[in-house]
């Protein structure tokens, strides 16, 4: 099974048995090193990320995208999918202004993406607002994303629907998950890389857990920041698809520090957004890897 | 009738007979300090406001609300509105780019807002447009907002058509019609508050008429601050619903307030643009009830 | 034949056949007053400019629309183009995110814009990415747009396609194509002004080449200025419709000399964006003729 790219059929791992870990884990002082080696090999590639989202982020996910030196395309139809969805690098799905047609589209650019052997990545958000987006989500699930990005309520719902869906029955117990420990059952049961964001980001891989500090709180006043930082997991993986965590974790990361940077020079959310952009465009080695603040939980 | 929540299956009010005013009218020099109130219990409840908007104004919208301290959700999908919108605490619609799948999930909402107590509030973008556009504001108008906003030409056509609907035939006195006037007649037949924005913003309960005076003529210049406004409107009267015409004026006057404050810091459209966000979001009492510019005109 | 309009319905001019110039070539020396002039005009008249365009783009370009002087109108349900498309005074249509029901709504607004006597405008994004796309914009042609804007392998695969479609058969020797040639040849062929974005704008009717040397490379870290500025040339083609070629380099060098003062002050790509609209909103004269740089290649 490759957990990275999904493009495998092997049924889901029981949710009892825990999978070796994925990739060896990545010592603290190491991970600044590393982002600082990604974030160069996705400004030398240039990698085409294409996005299926919701219509209040594509500007910030476009713009994210480009500043971070990937090459962004919003293109959603389901008539060019089976043109242009195998020449992609990944793919990012978020479910924000969900539809029956953008759900199609979803549909068959994710098997597209798996069978061409193109990572992709789900941004399941506010996955609890309707049966309609939870059944979208569960559905998705099954084609294989090779990282799943939400924060802790919408990573808590999908896996607690996904424990009940498996268990084919009432499973009371989720209630009591705390988010990592959901995301760890998510991970195992979807064969994801799942992240939970927050005031620490938490990364798994169902085994390891590896938690990301980066970023500022006034981030959750700028719509559409989350599905921007799912956008750029999927250019990172899309670098170093065999290592999904460290990449996922350093995508997180470097966010956060382009938020941290531009907070300095910000006065309200409006001007955080541009100087995080700005931020991340300008970002270099010294400061990226003096502020990188990810560690390895367990 | 409760004019507020528009939950109410009463006949419209004829056009010849002039309601009571729906509530008192605050002292001229009282409107800043209800302002701040209002502000700062939405800052604390952080209501979920509800918009099916048109695509361009998504981003603005949506971070407008953030800089005042609502929750924004952009979910407009028909599929998930009996699920979601009971949840909300207000609703806004905004047809400026209206489409059929777009209007059957406005008319969903609208009728599941209305059912369920919660206010909604109609930007009847472009109303004028074309008979599509006018027909789907008319139809919009018997779910019962609970505000309607939009320049005078906007209010001028809605008011009009809508008396020449109510009396079955061609009513060509709606020529001679001033906005403010149009506004009381739409106010009245509607059961709606209905604001009138311009140079000066005129709000009305099609009783009593308040003015507002803050803003700067350089907001014409930004796409999408209209739209804005009347969400911001939106979250108010969730805050306030038994006293909608206060709530809308205050939303109104606290934007312009917050407009006023970025042009001090703005080179042109774009960074004051920034510049009222950050504003909006840092406002504190001095400065509010220093700049509110509210007055009864009749 | 009237290019500049599209109003005939005269057969496309066989490819081998160069028409005449369709307007007299303006000395180098010349295009600073030229721009200055038109941009007043479009300042005085604020001409409706309708935009069927990909969502990514629609913020950006109602609001570089705004800054330039001209009224933005983003309606593109088909159900209202019959009642608003023929009282606009230049429509702007943008593939970027393309899907039937938008294709539908191009076509018939095309069609309408034609028949009224009102000029269009195509911006092929991404005309290569897949044959429905392909597709899409021959179609398109057929309405004969009074320009067609795209990059380098955008007008060369539209360039491409259209030869080897009228020639009924595979022709090989697009392959050697720069550009221009392309260009020139897409041009006749269609009779619409065909420009090439680049370091280097080049436009042509087909006989003519003007370049125009205004901008700076970080545009190409901001999603849908190529939209945007596609949109500034529907505007001012809306000015001077019989001399497209002229309003077209004019409305590329205006953007460009925009960002060219915005990056002054810019510290990335989002505070570039910012006073790029910024700088547009306010030029003058002085700057925008001492900044021109466009001259006559052929």
């Amino acid at each position: 099974m490759d957990r990275q790219t999904g493009i495998t059929a092997t049924p889901n791992a029981p949710a009892g048995k825990i999978p070796q870990p994925s990739e060896p884990l990545l010592p603290d002082d190491q991970w600044g090193h590393r982002a600082w080696e990604l974030l160069q090999k996705l400004r030398l590639r240039a990698p085409l990320i294409q996005c299926i989202t919701n219509v209040v982020s594509m500007d910030l996910m476009a713009n994210v995208l480009l500043a971070a030196g990937a090459s962004p395309a919003m293109l959603s139809s389901i008539d060019e999918i089976s043109d242009f969805t195998p020449g992609v690098d990944a793919l990012c799905i978020n479910i924000g202004t969900l539809s029956e047609d953008g759900l199609a589209s979803m549909r068959a650019a994710a098997a597209t993406a798996a069978a061409a052997g193109r990572p992709w990545v789900l941004d399941p958000v506010a996955v609890n607002a309707s049966d309609f987006r939870m059944e979208a989500c569960l559905g998705l699930l099954e084609l294989r994303p090779a990282v799943i990005r939400g924060n802790a309520s919408e990573i808590l719902g999908l896996a607690s629907a996904r424990r009940i869906r498996n268990s084919k029955g009432v499973d009371s117990s989720h209630q009591s998950f705390d988010a990592v420990e959901a995301a760890k059952s998510l991970s195992r049961s979807s064969g994801a890389i799942v992240a939970v964001s927050g005031a620490v980001d938490y990364i798994t891989d169902g085994h390891m857990v590896v938690g990301a500090r980066n970023g500022v709180s006034m981030l959750q006043k700028i719509t559409a920041t989350g599905c921007a930082v799912t956008a750029l997991i999927a250019a990172f993986i899309s670098i170093e698809p065999l290592r999904a965590l460290e990449a996922t974790a350093c995508a997180l990361s470097i966010f956060g520090v382009a938020a941290e940077l531009g907070i300095e020079m910000a006065s309200g959310p409006a001007s955080l957004r541009m100087h995080l952009i700005d931020s991340l465009d300008g970002l270099n080695e010294d400061v990226l890897v003096s502020k990188m603040n990810v560690f390895g939980v367990s």
